[in-house]
């Protein structure tokens, strides 16, 4: 570990950054520059101006993407400011373009104030086709992302919810199917209720799987507890089991299935032990999963899942979002919604040809995955509305 | 023209807008995106985390500027809002490229309230390294970069002012050689106090030329008019002239020079034949000058300068923006002031080796010219404190 850092500083150093900002048209002469500037350039902005749609054909908003932080949650290093989260900033909009062709670039806000991130954003949108949302905690980021989508016309996804959601249900639904059994039986615990857990837990239930109990910081959630969030008594509401558990040991006790999207090692065999037979455990803190996959497969454990690409079966955002939003803004659909991403996570199962437990899920470099998950997001073109 | 405009339509349309973002890492393996992305970005994250001036070396910040607009005053189009106005902003980042090899990224903003700009701008610097000001109209304009230049702690100019004055003043400076005389004498009359004329004058104020007299579109600008601005204000405590003239045409009698920064052809022969022997003519307007250079020259104009690139002498912008950026990002200058301008102006004259009449100003793509400007801001880095 010690040596990717000091390879990591070392490539930052030699390239200042990650990104660049190029021009698909080469200024070399004054012929060309009178067609790309003044004074050609003023009939491209009063055809926009006279119809906005043509911003779609002129301008780089077609195919360009925001990605907007208040630096408050990096990764799982927590509220390390805007400057600082530039370079997890830079990585995804690399991402952005390696994997799916989109123009992306970070705006890292000197902010934490929810309305005025949701009024900045608005104001900078002219640019953007969406507006790709991360690394902002919970639960500002809720309020952001749903304020966002009824006041804003392009789309807009908070990648640490729905990336992590889309690809959980995406290995949810191929591990269900080795170890048999209807999904929407499945008896679920889910640890952590943070952004990730929070849009995991409700894709589930869009999902039809309503079986499931939540475990947060203080414990678990029940409608005994005190100033709860209102996205956490919506959880309860939509669950079918009462959690009136003590505590998670008590929860897990012939559960099917453990989620962990919250800190290291909350997780032990003794527990894992309780569970149903065949149990599949998800530990996808990272960096440090909530149990070591050899602990949970010696206790038992049918299929391991965590967010490391070392083991096997990582659970990788970067699996969604390039594509997800190349479709959005190439079919200029208007907006994500829960649909979308169930789409997406099938598409995402349906990729492994043949799965077993060391493979639920594609890996990030398999490009036929990609068009799948692009291909499942045109396909809603037409009928989300 | 009706030619390069269909031209131009026809070019942002085959390449869906001018600008690209790329990544300088291609991320085409696992080894290479845990340096470039998790789990390494941890390790670069954390450096910045603990010593902010580490973003200089490991992210895009050191290099790359905002080109921010509110879309309100488009070319000479006026208020097309900040959709429309983004081919242009798309142009100038273009350039930045192409003449500078700076990363610029267009910031369009949809509100034209002046605290909401600062505020905007103020939140999303921690990405960028400077800030360049673009078509944002009078007198906002003026307040905008005097209070940024104060509140943030990087480089802010608004190119429609600075620009323009620059260029103005480097082929001044070259036409009084070729003319003859203390520069300081020049008895100057500027048509049109926007956000290029307040700048423009302004400049030669610093620069020790005080006769200067000035034409709004309400007429002589003096201290019998009520409701002036406080740049108007301004510019007259500085002038050394009583502008007690009834209008332009008499202003103009005797004068040495006329600037238009205004719009077209408010000069006339006959003004011309009136002013001083060897009249200086720069007719600014864009796309249409104040007069036609060939008229001008008849009525005895003993240089005549315009905007355009069709004719001799163009005073164009792109000479100063992408190099005198370029210079302070590279030694982190703090902020631009008229000293590095008038800097810049002295070594752009100095760029033509023998002016003519025909020859004030360097090309936009005289390579050398270029080199000068980022060597005389660069120059300026220990000596402007």
């Amino acid at each position: 570990m010690k040596t990717i850092y000091k390879k990591s500083l070392k490539l930052h150093k030699k390239h200042n950054g990650k990104l660049s900002v190029e021009s698909k048209i080469k200024l070399r002469d004054k012929s060309m520059l009178s067609m790309a500037y003044t004074p050609g350039v003023a009939a491209v902005c009063k055809a926009i101006a006279k119809d906005k749609n043509k911003a779609r054909d002129y301008t780089i908003k077609r195919n360009t993407v925001a990605i907007v932080t208040d630096g408050s949650a990096v990764l799982g290093l927590g509220d390390l400011g805007p400057l600082a989260s530039l370079p997890v900033m830079e990585g995804k909009a690399a991402l952005f373009k390696e994997f799916g062709k989109v123009d992306a670039f970070p705006i890292c806000l000197d902010t934490k104030d929810t309305e005025e991130i949701i009024k900045i954003i608005k104001n900078i949108s002219p640019v953007f086709g969406g507006i790709n949302l991360e690394d902002i905690s919970a639960p500002r980021c809720f309020e952001i992302e749903e304020r966002l989508r009824k006041e804003l016309s392009i789309p807009i996804m908070h990648d640490d919810q729905w990336g992590a959601a889309t690809v959980t249900l995406a290995a949810l639904i191929n591990a269900n199917k080795l170890r048999g059994g209807d999904i929407k039986d499945l008896r679920i615990v889910l640890s952590g209720v943070g952004a990730a857990g929070v849009a995991t837990a409700r894709l589930l239930h869009s999902y039809g799987i309503k079986k499931t109990l939540f475990i947060d910081s203080k414990g678990v959630i029940n409608n005994n507890r005190k100033n709860l969030t209102k996205e956490k008594i919506s959880l309860l509401k939509n669950s079918k089991l009462k959690n009136t558990y003590k505590d998670l040991p008590e929860a897990l006790v012939g559960s099917d299935v453990f989620i962990g999207l919250s800190k290291p090692n909350v997780l032990t065999k003794d527990m894992i032990k309780t569970m149903a037979k065949n149990p599949i455990i998800f530990a996808l803190a990272n960096p440090d999963p909530e149990i070591d996959p050899k602990i949970a497969k010696e206790a038992g454990a049918f299929i391991i899942a965590t967010g490391r690409s070392d083991y096997k079966n990582q659970i990788n955002n970067s699996l969604v979002f390039p594509n997800a939003f190349k479709a959005m803004l190439d079919y200029n659909i208007k907006q994500f919604n829960n649909n979308i991403f169930i789409k997406i996570a099938e598409a995402l199962a349906k990729s492994v040809k043949n799965p077993t437990t060391n493979k639920i899920i594609p890996s990030m470099f398999d490009e036929n995955a990609r068009k799948n998950v692009y291909e499942a997001t045109a396909s809603m073109k037409d009928n989300i509305y």
